[in-house]
């Protein structure tokens, strides 16, 4: 296999519904990673992008959490209808998509 | 959370045994990420390093898996007895460990 260009990290740690926590899995992110496999699929990406599953990145009551590297842009809120812009702009345009992304003030 | 300094991502996925591609998890990948644990009260580093349980990163024979970012090194056949020593020279002194790094010329 090649080094792969970007590796999306999806986090799909699920909690029971009404955990104090909440969970980027309780926020749907399971559907993110099917949908980030068939946009790798339509712009022929497979083998340059790497989309793996992760357990809890921390940021729970914001997700669902996704990060790119090799960047380190971590995302807030994906929903599978932000996942072709992402796949546009960061991964195919190598510009992180700013309204998705975690604010630097928000890093405690 | 603060951002993390550096994202230490541990391959868990686990295949049955005698499972052609093999697995991380076979290769006792699980043990893994309790010592980067220990490793990080250790030197009281949490907060600042993030470590997280990964689906398939793709090299399965060469297990287990641990990918560093943000300088996207890639280690392969990793042991817990192993962990002290990533730990020490990439997180602590940010020299990555040459002996365990997946070369190059492996990248097809």
């Amino acid at each position: 296999m090649p080094k792969p260009k970007y590796h999306v990290i999806v986090c799909t740690t699920t909690r029971p519904p009404g955990n104090p926590r909440g969970s980027c899995g309780e926020k749907g992110s399971k559907e993110l990673v099917p949908a980030f496999f068939a946009e790798m699929e339509k712009r022929e990406l497979f083998g340059q992008i790497l989309v793996t599953e992760s357990s809890c990145l921390g940021p729970c009551p914001i997700g669902a959490t996704v990060v790119v590297y090799p960047d380190g842009t971590w995302y807030k809120g994906v929903k599978p209808a932000d996942v072709a812009e992402i796949m546009e702009e960061h991964i195919s345009n190598g510009r992180p998509v700013k309204r998705l992304a975690i604010p630097e003030e928000m890093w405690g």
